[in-house]
Formats: structure tokens, sequence, C-alpha cells
């Protein structure tokens, strides 16, 4: 019988590809089906609705999430005053690397300049009661991304003198300060680039590709106007639903809603992620030829949530990484504490970017994050492989819009009950 | 500056991950994030209907699609009946082997064999009205899967027996019968194994995983379900209403109801596909311990037209090749004549798991498969990569809506206006 088997067999020992003991893991095309599946379905809403209702998207609703008063932009102001904090570290910098004041002094000028980066946009939001939670959040949010940078901006310098003075003192020569690049075009390039980490010398990508450019610019504009017709057309009449069982604290009815809300809410953070992380992000990086488009690794295979949040946003990482876990690693801090401290200061902006503009201190988005600590503990003892995988996605799908809810119901409780007219709107 | 730049740069010039330029393919997360998402909303829709109406999908309803009377139940005897073919298939190649009938008479026995084996069940079918549209498919499936299955018995027997011979006339000694293992364990293993090749020596496992077995088992259990709620609580709904365009031909509304059925009718294939190619053939293979389970490969990264109908249906595919596209090739066909050769049998096959149970000849099923060649060739000239594998998707999407949709109003203008009972339950 063996005589023939090897000509005529064509079946051979393996196993079925989409089985976990099979290493095949090219699913590129499951993401096409995705987008596939989204344009179509948003094709089909539109032209429904379209023929149904007209459009419900109010154009001037959307200019009144970021407006109370056409005439008076109280957040874009203060992302023009911004200038200011930048201007400062510049000049103190080369005040620095001429030796006019010294290092005590120039810390000190940093501390009180990144203080004031922090609290300034705070007291401006809390107190200007014409700025609306939208646009609060973006400009606290600029502010946010300012202080990493010029944190980060602070620190090369420091070390690069440092260095240049080790090696000036070693080989008694002059301090050579022409590596230095302290100049107007260098800091705003800097400040304009996706990334947080600053660096003497970026590596750049040879020539803007045209057809790159417009792809993401298209995708930006698709996506923004994605994002709205979900929220206006899906989860504002959930929320809205969901108010009188919150009231009430209908627990059955509150987590029909909650499941409920978990879809669009989970759909806007994918596509913001995307809109973000990389159409936004590559449109300027081309624009300005940044060469590193490294801004997110991976992460939707995590199977661990510690590989999740090291790898969906790379610029906070990188930065974590190399001016605050690393430095306290250096200072004899030990890994658990220092990944904690890592932790509490993400959970701390995370606060600050969603309890300022919102007025509110609730210490939900606190909670949210802080409650991964033990969750990673959790998901690593017990899940492996796809599972690991899937326990990571239902965190994200679920978790994100118990915070949501958190949020809403609070602000509708301070701020509606009292105010019809807000109710209504909402 | 260039002394400064490697100890203290944290970037480098690389592209990001989803851009088509980087080469990263590993999305086995997003197939876990759909699974998460499928079991989610499956999960939130069944609490939800279960509040609200209690159980719609009605298990008598979906006995009544295989029986019309419980005490009789045509489509399994036709099955029993099926073990007749097998029986004479064996007993021809025990006389071929012994020598007992020519050549001659045992490719008659056959060619009569195989022509009842497909005439039969579609004579039945056709005359018995007691047999369901789903119950007769169910019979004419296992007849077309019996008819390739001993088909492949035959060729491989019979090139066994011409190696044997020329073997024996070369070494002058006698043939050696033992090679064959003609036997009822050999053969009936063969029918049951979930491949449609025939061979002498098929590669067995080690032994049988109860753990992949039990898990096999229970996504057999789970999709079932699956189909049958998306059946009813969402496809004959739709059906219903787009009854009424399709028969006034109102083009407008036409096309929005063929938009609304795409996503369930996709999802129901999707399902099937994952519940027969891999839970089921899985299950049957652990079960026999048959070592080969490539049951599928990667077509859901399938670039061109082609590529999916090579690789969605590997037990099909290897048949196809090895039993008619390279005979037709040796035999001096051209590689277009015999391609398209195969094409036209898929076809013919289609129409007829389609057109026999509904007891309608329309060949919407078989213009459908034809529609392929076109198509493949303007996919393979015009689009390439993630733009490809894109449009795979969307005529999967698209084409088999219209093709259920078309066959679905027949069914109803023939069947179900005059028959009110037919069309009430509809």
């Amino acid at each position: 019988m063996s005589s023939f088997s090897p000509s005529y067999s064509c079946h051979k020992l393996q196993e079925s590809m989409l089985s976990s003991a099979s290493s095949f893991k090219n699913y590129r095309g499951i993401l096409n089906w995705c987008v596939v599946m989204l344009v179509l379905s948003n094709a089909r809403l539109f032209l429904e609705n379209l023929l149904r209702n007209g459009i419900l998207v109010d154009p001037i609703q959307v200019v009144s999430l970021f407006l109370k008063d056409p005439y008076s932009w109280p957040a874009a102001c203060l992302v023009i005053v911004s200038n200011v904090f930048i201007l400062v570290a510049l000049y103190t910098e080369r005040k620095l690397a001429m030796g006019s004041i010294s290092e005590k002094v120039g810390l000190l000028i940093y501390i009180f300049n990144l203080t004031i980066i922090l609290c300034f946009p705070m007291v401006v939001v809390l107190k200007l009661l014409s700025i609306t939670p939208v646009g609060g959040a973006f400009a606290l949010g600029v502010y946010t991304i300012l202080f990493l940078k010029l944190y980060s901006y602070k620190d090369v310098n420091w070390w690069c003198r440092e260095r240049t003075q080790a090696k000036a003192r070693k080989t008694h020569g002059n301090v050579d300060w022409s590596y230095f690049d302290l100049c107007f075009s260098d800091i705003y390039y800097f400040v304009f680039a996706p990334t947080l980490c600053y660096e003497l010398n970026f590596p750049r990508s040879e020539s803007i590709r045209m057809g790159f450019l417009l792809r993401r610019l298209f995708e930006m504009t698709y996506f923004i106007s994605n994002v709205l017709s979900i929220v206006f057309q899906w989860m504002v009449p959930i929320i809205r639903s969901s108010m009188k069982p919150l009231q009430e604290m209908d627990y059955s009815r509150m987590t029909e809603r909650l499941l409920r809300l978990a879809v669009p809410n989970h759909l806007i953070w994918l596509i913001f992620f995307y809109w973000f992380f990389h159409s936004s992000m590559n449109f300027v990086a081309e624009l300005l030829r940044f060469g590193d488009r490294e801004f997110y690794r991976d992460w939707w295979n995590s199977e661990t949530i510690t590989y999740f949040w090291q790898n969906w946003n790379i610029p906070v990482h990188k930065w974590c990484l190399r001016h605050f876990y690393k430095p306290l690693l250096r200072r004899g801090a030990g890994k658990l504490l220092s990944q904690s401290a890592v932790f509490f200061a993400s959970a701390f902006f995370h606060e600050y970017l969603v309890s300022v503009p919102l007025r509110m201190f609730r210490l939900w988005a606190f909670m949210g994050m802080m409650a991964q600590l033990p969750l990673a503990w959790f998901v690593a003892r017990f899940l492996r492989g796809n599972y690991g995988n899937a326990a990571v996605w239902l965190s994200l799908i679920i978790g994100q819009p118990i915070t949501v809810l958190m949020y809403v119901h609070d602000y509708y409780v301070t701020h509606c009950q009292d105010d019809p007219t807000i109710a209504e709107a909402l």
C-alpha cells in the first residue's frame, strides 16, 4: 500500500487556520471587512435618514458645542495665549546656554512656567462660564500637550548641557554651544510635530507625498462627520432615555441602557483612535516631513491590560518612559513604585481633562484609570492568548460607557434639573 | 550636534502600522473583537427581547422547516437510501479488483450509479410534495457530496489498479491485490470523513482531544441558535416588508430593502462558514481522528475573486483540481477552457441545490456564479491590494442578497399569491 500513497496522497497532518494551535495570524482582510461594513451601513443609514427626516445633524448645534456666543472665542484665545509659555521656555534655555543664569534659577523659572501652564487654563475654564465643556476640554488638551512637550524640552536641553560641559571639562577646551539649536523655528517645529519627546535632530522624510496627504485629509473629514452622526442619531437618544432609570436607580433598566450605550460609545472611541492617531497625526507629520510615524503599535492584539496601555498611545508612552519612569528608576525608586506613579500621573491627567471642563469633581475618570491596576493583575494571572485579548476588548467596550454614564448622570443632576432649558436641549 | 543625537534620539524613520506601506499584517485581535461584539450584541438583544416579548423563535416553526408531517421523514428516508449507492460502488470495485468484470463494464456500472445518485433525489424532491425546501436542500446536499466522494473513489481505485498492473507486467509477477483496502470500514470512513478526495491511507491524528471536541460542540450549538435568531428576528421582517416593493417594481425602495437585507444575510453567511468549515468539520475530524484540518485557507485576505474561490472551500477546490481540472489538462484541454469548465460545473451544482428544493428553475444561482467570471477579470485588472480585498468583500456582501431576494420574490409570486395561508406564514 505504501508504494501508492505518496503519489496519490493529497492530505497532510495540519491544523485549521482559525484554531488557536495554528500559528497563522494574518487577518488584514478582517480589518478591511470592518471598514467596508462601516462605510456600507453608514451609506444606508444616510440614505434612509435623508429620505425620511432630512438632515438631523444641526450645524448650529455643532457650533454651539464649541461656542456660546459666536463673537467671543474664549477657548481659541486661551490657545493663542499659550505662545507666551513657549517663548518663556525658549528664552530661559537661551539664557541657560549662555550661562547668564544659573541652573537653579533656570529650574525655578521652569517650575513656575510649567505650574502656570496647568493652573492658568484650569482657573480660566472654571471661572469663565462662557466656555462650553467641549471648548474647555480642547483648550485643556492643548495646554496638557504643551506641558508635556516643554517638560521634555527642558530635560533634553539640560542633559545636553551637562554632557557638553563634562566633555569640555575633560578636554579642557571651550564649551561648543553651536550644538544647541535654540531658535524660534526649532521650538515651533517641535510644538507642532506629532511627538511629545524633544530631540535635537528629528528624523525627516524625504518629501511630502501629495496622494498620502490627500487620503489622510479625506479620512479626517469623513470620520468627523461619522462621529457626529453617531453622536446625534444614536447616542443622544439613548442617553436621554437613560436619565430616568438613572435618577430612580432602576438597576435592571440601567444595565440594559448601559449595554446599549456600549456599542456606539465603543465605535466612537475606535473611530476617534483612527482619526487622531492615524489620519491626523500622519497628516501633520507628512506636512512637516516628520519621519517617525509610530504613533501606535498593535494594541488590538494585546493579551494583557499592560500591553494595551504600552501600545495604544505611543507618544505619551514614550514620554512617560523617557521623562518619568526611567528618571525615577535612576533616582533609586523601585520598579513597582515607578509603574504605579506613572499610572497615578496618567489618572490625574484623565481626571483633569474631564472634571475641569465639566466643572464637576467626581473622580470617576481617576477611579476608572486606577481600576486598571487590579484588572491588569487579574487578566495577567488568569487569562491567556485569545481569552486575554477578549478580556482586554471587553474592558474597553464595557468600562468606558460606565464612566461616561456616571459623568452624564451627575452633569444632568447638577446642571439640568434646575434649568429646564438645558434639560430640554439634552 | 551629531555627537549628541544618537544617545538622546528616541525617534526613527518608520511608517504607521495601519499604512499600506507598512508590512505589518497581524490582526488576530480584530477577529477576537468581532467575536466579542457578536456575543455582546446577541446577549443584549436576547435580554431585551426576553424582557419585552418572551421567546419569538418558535420551535414548532423550526421543526416545520424540515418536516410537514412529523410522522413522515421523507428527507431522512432519502439519506438512508443513499447507502445503496455506496454499496454498489464498493461491490463494483471488489469485482474489478478480482478481475471478474472488465474495466468497461465497471465504468458502465459507475456511470449508471453516479447518474442515478444525481437524478433519483431530484425526482423524489420534485414529485414528493411533503418534502419542505429546507429538507429537500439537505437531502440534495448529502447526495451531491456522495456523488463527489464516489467519483473520487472510482478514480483513485482505477489509478491504483493501472499502476499495480503496469508494475506486475514489468516484473512479470502476480498482481498484489493486498494493496487495496476494499472493505466496509474503509469506504464508510471515507464517506464520513470531512474530505471529498479518496486516499488509500489518510493521515490520522494521534488521539481525540476531549477539550477540543467539547469546544467545537459548544460552538456548533451556539452558532445554530445564533443563525436561527438572526433569521427570525431580523431577516423575516425585512423580507416580508420588501414583498410589496418587489411586486410593484418600486426600484428606490427595492434598493433600500436590498441594502438592509445585505447585513443580516452576510452575517449568516459568515456564521455558516465558521459553523460548517471550522466547528462542524473539525468536530467530525476530531471524532474520526482525521489528520488534515485544512478545510479553508485565508480567503478573508483575498485580493482577487479567483483567490477567494480557490481558498474558501478547500474540500471542493481540492476535488475540482484533482478529479476535474488536471484530468482535463491531461487530455489536452487548454487552461482557460478547463477553468471555465470548472466554473460551469460549480454553477450547475449551485443551481441544482437551490432550484430543485424550491421547485423553480430560474437560473439566478447559475447566473450569479457565471457573473463571477467577468467580475474576476475586472477586479484583477483594475484593483490592487486592500482595494481588491474590499471589492471581494463588497461582491460577497451585495451579490448574495440580490440572488436571495430574486428567489424569494419568485417563490412568493408563484406559491403564495394563490395560497393565502403560506403568504400569511411568510
